[in-house]
């Protein structure tokens, strides 16, 4: 019976009692007729009218102005895939809980009944008025890409797929820390990736972008090489920044005397063995949820200097949660419509920096430390 | 000035001060490593894992269970007209602020940027997993009919195009306690309806079933009627119930000798020498929203018996607020689907019958009597 068990038994018992997590609450108090007046009607057709005149005053008068969109498909939910969307509204409902309670922002989840790439941006194309940014969230690639890109094209609001860039983010700090605790130099690093998805692609950018030459990535196929046919389109892109030595293979292959593994894939993909066969002082996140690639007391004992899993029950908490409040109210907050990858490098030193004195049980600030949102917003506006 | 434009300017200044009548909160507090243990990752993705396999209980564990969107695509909005969505926003905020404070519902402001049938019905089916109904409103007719009927077929939740249904219900609960006090027999009214999308349909459809035979209809071309050539397949329909005599014609030849004048159409329409020219006693309904077909004093002092508007600040707020917050809550709470003529009617009984003595300046109850709502959810639940 792991922890993960328990935590499972709870939630599932605490999400039954509360159904759901979070509500939706009038800002003012609706008690006479004259309330009804001034926000109803008549009152609220000179709002209308005026908005229909003025449309880019709409944030000033409704909710759009703090208002994100949290949208999934349910193709590829934490790390245990399509699951649709019923299975996805827990999560994005939990997003929008954390969107409050940590950035104060209001965040509406969305689980669409549709798993077509010209469908979702079609579908969210139309639904975007309302909204101030939309998080795409736990959606399968390729077609992640294609979605995102379409709709920052389309809209003149920001569009992020959290998996992509608010991890990539995440993983960069801690690895920041990782590497300043360990004490390498991080121009030096052999990287191995788990997972060529949304997540491992956007950390692999990201991560060469900071400086790291030597990454290599690994599939659910085995080491993402030039040799092979089968790499749909982003997987030929990554290629090119990646496995210089054009290995071929599997993890065994991949994993000999590297100084990092950042795992996005699967629980099991990582062994006692492998983490034995890293280079000394190795850095493990292990970051698959809710089952990490392997537990953290086992990668230890392998002997691994540092590890981090993407869980709340775990020291080295590398979760998407640390970014995507920062990130949005940054963007927001700023005006900002597309994430460069100046803001994310930005954003992950900001991040990083947020600890003061690094340490192999802290490579990343907790999600309750409250200079964290700031710190990720004022990056963001500043990189603007 | 009318105080309607006092209002409209008290409106713009708490709408732009609140920025949003509504929020989103979370449920319960989030401040501990455990919390966001169960709340987020790694509990979360049990409730997810379970809802995969047992997606007919989502309700139990998310928002869903409680949860209407209020969708327009801008195309009707009151009586302003095709304003898009930036202008229909304030409005269905406004909506989803009522049905929390009135009904305890969760209820999320959808404003579409697509004005096209099919759009509109992919769109919303896309979004359905996460709403327990969805609230059409204040699009135009005839689209909203067929849009309506699409997804009625096509989702296993309420869909209710609120202008046809809810407006329907209240009318003809003024109409009962109208009736009552002028001392007529229902079934020998003369009853003339102005405006023929989807509200004045709703309304003429549903008085006829309480036993109305008389009734006239006008748009903006004049009476309906089997001789002109530019109906469409709604108003042909409407043909079949209304205009017995096949009158042509205007206002003026419609109203004459006019028990009941049913406004859902624009201000202006309906002037004093129409209404003097009424039956004796008349009943004069000018609930075109925010300006009605004629203002209340006037209609006094032409010699209607009983007046009333869909607004606020006048007596008799004939609006369909006095109806949605508990239709919603009976569909959902009764599991049923499909809104029929026979809930209509009952419904429409009940709401009647809170007043417990009408009179000339309470034809209907208080938006603000607390047993409104229940009365409507409680006739909805036994008509099923």
């Amino acid at each position: 019976m792991t922890q993960n068990h328990s935590f499972g038994e709870q939630a599932l018992e605490i999400h039954k009692k509360l159904k759901g997590k979070i509500q939706i609450q009038a800002k003012a108090p609706l008690q006479t007729a004259e309330d009804l007046s001034v926000f109803y009607t008549p009152g609220v057709g000179a709002v209308s009218s005026y908005l229909a005149e003025h449309k880019s005053e709409t944030n000033e008068y409704t909710i759009k102005h703090n208002l994100v969109a949290v949208i999934s498909d349910g193709s590829a939910v934490l790390g245990l895939g399509n699951i649709g969307p019923e299975g996805a509204l827990p999560v994005m409902e939990g997003k929008a809980m954390l969107f409050r309670e940590l950035a104060d922002i209001d965040a509406f989840p969305i689980v669409l009944d549709t798993q077509d790439e010209a469908q979702i941006i079609e579908t969210i194309a139309n639904i975007a008025p309302v909204f101030a940014g939309i998080n795409l969230e736990d959606i399968a690639a390729p077609k992640c890409f294609a979605i995102e890109r379409a709709l920052q094209q389309r809209l003149d609001i920001p569009v992020v797929h959290d998996d992509q860039h608010a991890t990539a983010i995440v993983v960069l700090a801690g690895l920041i820390n990782a590497v300043t605790v360990v004490g390498k130099d991080h121009a030096k690093l052999r990287v191995v990736i788990s997972g060529a998805g949304a997540a491992g692609s956007g950390v692999a950018r990201l991560v060469q972008a900071w400086g790291v030459s030597d990454i290599i990535m690994l599939d659910s196929k085995g080491i993402v090489s030039g040799d092979r046919s089968d790499l749909n389109d982003e997987k030929k892109e990554l290629v090119a920044i990646t496995n210089k030595q054009n290995l071929s293979g599997d993890m065994s292959d991949a994993i000999k005397d590297a100084d990092v593994f950042l795992g996005l894939s699967q629980p099991g993909v990582l062994t006692s063995e492998h983490v034995g066969s890293m280079a000394n002082a190795a850095i493990v996140f292990a970051m698959a949820n809710p089952e990490p690639e392997i537990m953290p007391e086992e990668a230890t004992a392998a002997g691994a200097a540092i590890v981090a899993t993407g869980r709340s029950d775990f020291p080295n908490q590398i979760n998407n949660v640390l970014v995507f409040p920062g990130l949005f109210k940054g963007l927001i907050r700023s005006g900002v419509q597309d994430v460069t990858t100046e803001m994310k490098l930005s954003a992950a030193k900001a991040l990083a920096s947020v600890v003061t004195s690094p340490s192999v049980n802290e490579v990343v600030p907790s999600v309750f430390n409250k200079s964290v949102v700031e710190a990720i917003a004022d990056a963001i506006g500043e990189a603007k």
